[in-house]
């Protein structure tokens, strides 16, 4: 292992869930920058201060000592980076509520995935309302919490517009088993994490109905396409979507049922109705809340999403999973570099 | 369902495994082609004919009453298409036995994923020694022979050198659940499917020695990496290694528990000796033959295959799992396109 240099970064993780406790584990475990863990309020943060361990999201993972816990934002101003580990929809309404007590200097780094559906916006731009652009970084890749609070290798993408702060969060957050790579292609890096769960529900619905690995597998191939399409319409690089962030947590996300979305779309499949899954008392997975928002936007710009748009209609209750299978299994790859002549002949 | 329209073909599937049966299923269940399954002996014909099942293979499977089963190669004169599905090792041989019987103008599809170790040779080279280059194909892609048998939603690759050759066999063998592709980039479709195999390995050894998914997930997003990288350097497509027979492939066999390959590597990552492995009666999965020739054609075109050469090391006893899953897991992701050289920095 190599010694931490001295990075002279302190580190504030907003958020108590399960990734951002998982985070603050890595980052204190590896680094020498001050960690604090930001809970939303008193009793959570002082539950979690006393046993050094947040039981609700990471039973059996206790925190290393110099994490400090507390719930008062003030916290904020001696930050120089911040790691936004709220849910999605969650990101807008953070970032405004603590942007009176940011630093000129630091850095705010989105750690969710997804898109805001109240105003059809990648999280960046919506956190951009209240943090200066150039301040703005993106963690996405794959990692499940509990493999990254354990100490399993992982490597994630962090993105920043300017590829020099990208590098400096790298070096700040990095650590043996938590291997960053910096990129400056924010927008694709985004859309990948957000565009994946979309694709876990349609994996799980196809698993879920029986159709077997193999169908899966081909759907999942059709996905990385898909979400291509729609980066590089929007600006982002197709090799972000063949990377870490784009192909590997899609298929973290879509073959594995330690994920919300995946287990979601396995529920639909095996013929569970959309609005009683949401009225179970459990919040909408990200990738429901995200798939809406990605067809209207796709719709805007004349992007074709037959996978996207098969689970946002499930999910709106528009379509039954019989007619989404042929959606999703039966018609032509389109996209496929070299699709069959012979085989559009034969569908007409 | 779409009627079959007639296209004159005979086809004749050379070997009765489980692949090659699977095969004649699908293609016998949606096309109008006279379909024969040629086994290799006698006893095995008569047995299959009279079950109409391949119990050893495809236990539960009935076979169509269409398809005529035999023993004799003599067979082949008759076929317009023949498909060999015989093992990869064993394609070059199968092919020089069966040339003398085969029509001038009869198409030869290479349904096998490797390389020849005797040979250090791709596939579509072994079968050119015998059959002449434009009549060769090759079928590939995520299709497990249970789930095509069983009829679930299969999507798969067809490749010729000649694209007119392509479609004709896509259209000859293309059933509502089995579609395929017709491609012309042979090199790209046969690579990823015999490379697939060796990271397959490489996952199943980040599984079995419980690295958790995250490791593996960003295994498989480098390993797609890898296989491209050798695929261009070879003349195939970077596009082809992104679809179904490249990405699609490795998706499914890197996995999933159903691939031979896959659980080759997980007995390795729990620990089991290679050696063992290989001396407990079983043949050699295709990935551990294929390894150690995909290493030594990339070490001779100064090709970068971190992953197979760990593969192989290991299969070849020179290399303890420790030591591979630094190898594996440790080393930076230099194709990232956006690898941070601020983590190269802390690295060195």
């Amino acid at each position: 292992m190599i010694a931490p240099r001295p990075t002279g970064e302190r580190i504030v993780v907003v958020g108590a869930g399960a990734f951002g406790t998982a985070l603050a584990c890595v980052v204190a475990r590896h680094g020498d920058a001050p960690v604090t863990l930001l809970a939303r309020d008193a009793a959570k943060a002082s539950q979690i201060a006393a046993t050094r361990c947040n039981a609700a999201y990471l039973p059996g993972v206790i925190l290393p000592d110099t994490i400090a816990v507390t719930h008062a934002p003030e916290i904020i101003a001696d930050a120089t980076i911040v790691l936004l580990a709220v849910p999605a929809q969650a990101q807008g309404l953070a970032a405004r509520q603590l942007s009176c007590h940011l630093g000129a200097s630091t850095a705010v780094v989105i750690c969710a995935k997804g898109m805001e559906r109240e105003s059809d916006r990648f999280l960046s731009a919506v956190v951009a309302d209240s943090v200066a652009r150039d301040r703005i970084a993106v963690l996405s890749g794959p990692g499940f919490a509990a493999d990254i609070a354990k100490g399993l290798p992982t490597a994630m993408t962090l993105a920043a517009h300017d590829m020099a702060m990208a590098d400096r969060l790298a070096v700040a957050l990095w650590g043996p088993t938590f291997r960053l790579y910096a990129s400056d292609d924010v927008t694709g890096v985004e859309i990948g994490g957000a565009l994946k769960n979309v694709l876990a529900i349609a994996s799980g619905i196809v698993e879920g109905a029986g159709l077997g690995e193999s169908a899966r597998a081909a759907l999942i191939a059709r996905g990385l396409s898909e979400m291509a399409r729609f980066a590089v319409a929007h600006g982002g690089h197709a090799a972000t979507l063949s990377g870490l962030s784009g192909l590997g947590d899609l298929v973290l996300t879509a073959t594995s049922r330690q994920s919300r979305n995946m287990r979601f779309g396995l529920a639909l499949g095996e013929g569970q109705n959309s609005a009683a899954l949401a009225g179970a008392g459990q919040p909408l997975c990200e990738g429901a809340l995200t798939a809406p928002v990605a067809v209207r936007l796709a719709q805007a710009r004349g992007i074709d999403m037959p996978i996207a748009g098969a689970v946002a209609d499930i999910i709106g209750g528009r379509m039954s999973i019989e007619a989404a299978m042929s959606a999703l299994m039966a018609r032509p790859l389109r996209d496929e570099a070299e699709t069959s002549v012979a085989t559009a002949r034969r569908e007409t």
